[in-house]
């Protein structure tokens, strides 16, 4: 019965079903479903589930599926599977197949040739509308969905774009050089992913042709795929801000365990080095135990204000909305909007502690405040775009230095100007 | 100079350049380049530089401007604007086009009806694929940018969808009514945008109908659209997670201090929370200086731990990984995965108080890692889920009941245990 529901589901929410049941109920499902098996369920898997269905399934079946789905979903699933099972798997596709996905292979991860569908329609441009529209129809091999029809030179590169609205609207006699728009942006089969989001954003991209260093058209990436893309350079953004290295969410807990360890190591360092500031101060906080009351706030005040900066200075940068043309203004209003909220709580807290305490007590707080918050803006847009500038992903690094920076300038403005002034 | 230079640019590049000018350069350069000014520049432009841009450019040429737009790009613009402006613009828009934006704008911010562009192509059921052909070849208004053909019933109520790779692989007499696809996703012109953008990429879809109450077809939503509205919800989880509301990069000092004010305010309160515990064990601290040192480590851990599982969980509600099939087994793994780093992290930071002041106060500083870390797992998965159950945004309000637990805990569990075991 079960069998016969999942059938009639979409290959996405059939996908989902599997991720939400266990091992041993996953194996039952795949056995009903085995013969007639949805090969388009395979890439909307998540990949620690996929790796359980394709054991499941074992490689014969999984080498059927795979020679179904069009190339670019083919390589998704192939080029995260071990060395022995992408052989086994590989050796199930029938040849021509098998070459272009081992050529796709060859690409690297995470870059247009890899992510490049290989099924495209390719014409010359001296062909006529009726010409191609007879062709296309006319032609078994004909990809399920496209959008665009490329226009190639005699060495087949790319000279042009027909979008099918164009091509329809256009009288049957007329030639596609005459109608193409030559104006087109051209991924090389290099370019890293992230850059191809940017640009499929940036110029509203339906899809875009791949070419190889001579130019001649491989294969082409769709706007669909690009919705995944985004989604994916978010999600790693989100998760790195986090102090999260990949989304864990289907691994087991050992391998969740570690790979949060190191993360937390790095902070474990940090916080000693922040207990080294106090330990400085330890014979003031032994006459004034107040200081050890209110320590914390300034420290965490300066780390949730020099958040909130890193925060939009590493999407501005991930969206390419910051570069050195505005690297100095976003800075310097930084500093300014840190500066305007430390004066601001500097009153509050001031005012909070003097009555908690004594007056002397609120001063200090007050001008630990003022120091730490400026430092906060100033070094919460300066870390992530030197990090940018070095080539190391901003949004990994960025608040590790936040936090020691707000935690040592916080910790040690507050006590120095305690011992130098309350006792 | 610059004004043939900027004309030469793509319109998302112009705008790009727009942004990083000061507000005086903006309005030399539109000067400029008002004549022929290419109206496709404003749908990419930042809504804060929009405002000066249409400001400079005057309402009457911002509304002919606007006619020249896809209806969804030109409500885009539209419904960001003063009400003042709105009519002043509207006005300058010709009868037909202002009647679809004011209907338009009926609809709820953020939802398909806002969304959607009126621009399509609909025929009845029985036209065969060369009549569609040729309805299209002669008619004029066709939209730039189109990939499927919509369906309708003689009540306008969409009821298959036909790719223009399909038609065009269909010879001239076969009827569309036996090519269409039913099994299409509709849209109702209030479903968010968020449920959009989800639709969209679980399917794979491409384009989607829009239809009203009674099912009749009022336009269409489009995947290029929704690369920027993936974009725009995960911008919204960074920021918010980050304690941002609002992209501010291009606001000014007073505004984004302002918008930054509120959460740190919030902030404040639980900074404040945790002293206040601190407090309670003043006496212990003045005996024990040591403890004043070390205890900024255990909250600190905590509240790092559990913001590792806030992140994990609060994307995995977003991509909709995470809901009441697997909430549980989430909640416990997180669970245990704080208490196995908890664990190895009281081993470490234990032997190194140990060695640091005296082997009881490692022992006590071991016992409150494994606690805290274990609270902070337990926690981080809690928060979320159960904001989410209570139709709170979890990527908004989720850090902050996690640091409150976590500082909590964290000063409590290090210094009562010290109060009870080293004194
Ligand atoms: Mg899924
Ligand atoms: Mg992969
Ligand atoms: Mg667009
Ligand atoms: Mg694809
Ligand atoms: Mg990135
Ligand atoms: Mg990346
Ligand atoms: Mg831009
Ligand atoms: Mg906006
Ligand atoms: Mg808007
Ligand atoms: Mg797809
Ligand atoms: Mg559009
Ligand atoms: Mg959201
Ligand atoms: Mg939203």
């Amino acid at each position: 019965k079960a069998g016969k529901l999942a059938r009639r589901l979409h290959a996405a929410d059939l996908a989902d079903l599997l991720e939400r049941l266990s091992y041993e109920q996953r194996a039952i499902l795949l056995e009903v479903l085995r013969e007639g098996f949805d090969p388009e369920v395979l890439p909307y898997l998540d990949e620690n589930v996929r790796d359980d269905v394709i054991e499941i399934l074992g490689p014969e079946a999984v080498g059927r599926a795979i020679a179904e789905l069009d190339s670019d979903d083919a390589i998704a699933i192939i080029e995260d599977l071990e060395d022995a099972e992408k052989q086994a798997i590989l050796e199930a596709v029938e040849p021509t197949g098998r070459a272009l996905l081992e050529e796709g292979l060859t690409f690297p991860e995470y870059s247009a040739g890899r992510l490049m569908q290989r099924e495209l329609v390719a014409v010359p441009s001296h062909w006529t509308v009726g010409q191609t529209i007879d062709f296309m129809r006319t032609n078994p091999n004909l990809p399920d969905d496209f959008y665009e029809i490329f226009v190639v030179d005699p060495r087949f590169r790319p000279i042009g774009l027909v979008s099918l609205g164009k091509l329809l609207h256009n009288k049957r006699p007329i030639r596609l050089r005459d109608i193409m728009s030559g104006d087109f942006v051209r991924l090389q089969a290099e370019t890293p992913q992230e850059e191809v989001a940017h640009l499929f954003r940036q110029y509203g991209l339906v899809s875009a042709p791949v070419v190889n260093d001579s130019g001649r058209l491989l294969g082409r990436v769709t706007v669909d795929d690009v919705v995944d893309i985004v989604d994916e350079e978010a999600e790693e953004d989100i998760l790195r801000l986090g102090g999260v290295s990949e989304s864990d969410l289907q691994s087991n807990v050992l391998e969740t365990t570690k790979q949060r360890f190191l993360w937390l190591l790095i902070n474990l360092g940090t916080a000693i080095m922040a207990s080294g500031v106090i330990a400085i101060f330890e014979a003031t906080i032994a006459q004034v135990v107040a200081l050890a009351v209110l320590m914390p706030i300034v420290a965490s005040m300066g780390g949730n204000a020099g958040t909130q900066t890193v925060t939009v200075v590493v999407r501005a940068l991930a969206m390419r909305d910051l570069s050195t043309s505005n690297a100095l203004r976003v800075i310097w209003k930084e500093a300014l909007v840190g500066l305007l909220n430390g004066v601001l709580f500097a009153v509050l807290i001031g005012a909070i502690a003097a009555f908690w305490f004594e007056p002397l007590i609120g001063a200090v707080i007050a001008a630990a405040m003022v120091i730490n918050m400026l430092v906060a803006g100033l070094s919460g847009a300066l870390i992530p775009i030197g990090l940018e500038r070095l080539k190391i992903d901003p949004a990994v690094a960025s608040s590790v230095f936040l936090t020691t920076v707000t935690d040592v300038i916080g910790f040690f403005a507050f006590l120095g100007l305690a011992a130098a002034f309350v006792l």
